[in-house]
C-alpha cells in the first residue's frame, strides 16, 4: 500500500465514530469516486478551513466577519441565553426552530474524569454578557446525564441572588415514547414533575 | 448554520458507513482541531488525490508511474494470479504476507440485482495476461456469498479447458471459532470438505 494511502487511513480512522476497517472502506471510495466524491469533499473543506471561525461572542462555529450569524441576527431576542454543551446541540435546538434567542456554547461539561473543572464552562463571559446584553433569562439545555447535571447545578449556584431567572429544559417522557419501555428514573421524574 | 459547513457535512454523509448525525460529529470535531485534525487530513488528503491512480494491469489502486508497486515487484511470482473483488480485499491478504503473486481486481461481483454483469470482471483481460505471463494458477478468493460463489463458478467455467489451474479459497470453520455457534451451512461444508 502506497503510504500515502496510509497515512490518509490513519487520519480518518482517527476521526469521532471510525476506525481502522471503515477508515480504509471511505478511502477506497473516495479514490474510486475521485471526480464525484474526493475532488467535492476537498473542494468543500478547504471552504470550511478558509471560512469557517468560532464566534468570539458565543463559541458557535460559522463562517463570519465579527459575530456568527446568530450574534448578529438583530430579530433575535438579545435578554434570553441558552447554554449549550457543543455546537451540534446549538445545531439541533437550532433545527426545531423553537427559540429565538442567543447562545452560550461551553468547552465541555464538569467531569473530574476528564480533569474538567469550571474554566471549560467560562461563566465570567456569560456573567459578562448578561450585564452588558441585559439578559433576563438563562435557559440551561444540557443532557440528562451525570456531567450534564452537575454543570446544571453549578450555573444555576453562580448565577443566585444575580437576579436571572434561571430555567432548565424539562425531563419526562420523550414524545413517541411507551410507557412500559422507560427506564425507572425516566418514570419517576416524570411522575414527580406531572402537571 | 453557514453553507460551507452544511456542503461538507453533505459531502461527509455520504460517504460509505456514515450518516448525516456522525458527518455533524465528524465536521464539529474537524472545526474544533484545525491544526491536529483538519490540516493534515487535507493536505494528506490531496497527497492522495495527487498521487494515486488504478493500475492498468491490476486495478490496484497506489502511488506508481507506469504499474503499481506489486506489478512492479520483481521478486513476486508473475504465473500466479489471485482474483478478489476489491482492493480492500488485496489489502486484506496482503496484511496476512500469505501470497507472494499477482492480482486481479474486479469491478465488482456478478449481481442481476444490481445489474452487474460478467464486463464487471474483465475477464478478457485476466485471460491475455494468463497467456502473457504464463500463468500456470488462478486462484479466486471471493466472499463466500451468493454473488461470490456465482461469480466464482463463473470464473471457473470461462477458463475451463485453458490450461490453467483454477483454485478457490477453504470454506470451513474460522480459526478460533467455536462450533457450537457456528451456522448450519458452514458446519455442514466443514464436515464434506473435512481432511
Amino acid at each position: 500500500m502506497s503510504p500515502d494511502i496510509e497515512t490518509l487511513i490513519q487520519k480518518i480512522s482517527r476521526l469521532p465514530g471510525l476506525g481502522p476497517r471503515s477508515a480504509r472502506r471511505i478511502v477506497v471510495h473516495l479514490i474510486k469516486n475521485r471526480e464525484q466524491s474526493m475532488e467535492p469533499l476537498l473542494s468543500s473543506m478547504g471552504d470550511v478551513h478558509a471560512n469557517v471561525k468560532v464566534c468570539p461572542v458565543c463559541s458557535n462555529i460559522d463562517a463570519f466577519a465579527d459575530v456568527c450569524s446568530i450574534c448578529a441576527d438583530k430579530k433575535r431576542r438579545r435578554d434570553v441565553v441558552c447554554v449549550v454543551e457543543s455546537v451540534s446541540d446549538l445545531w439541533a435546538i437550532e433545527r426545531t426552530s423553537c427559540f429565538g434567542g442567543q447562545y452560550h456554547v461551553l468547552k465541555g461539561l464538569l467531569s473530574s474524569l476528564d480533569g474538567q473543572g469550571p474554566e471549560f464552562l467560562r461563566l465570567d463571559k456569560l456573567q459578562k454578557r448578561c450585564h452588558e446584553d441585559n439578559v433576563s433569562e438563562i435557559i440551561i439545555a444540557l443532557s440528562a446525564t451525570v456531567e450534564g447535571q452537575t454543570t446544571d447545578h453549578y450555573i444555576k449556584k453562580f448565577f443566585q441572588e444575580k437576579n436571572i431567572k434561571i430555567t432548565s429544559l424539562a425531563h419526562g417522557i420523550p414524545i413517541g415514547g411507551e410507557l412500559d419501555y422507560l427506564d425507572d428514573g425516566t418514570l419517576f421524574t416524570a411522575f414527580s414533575a406531572r402537571g
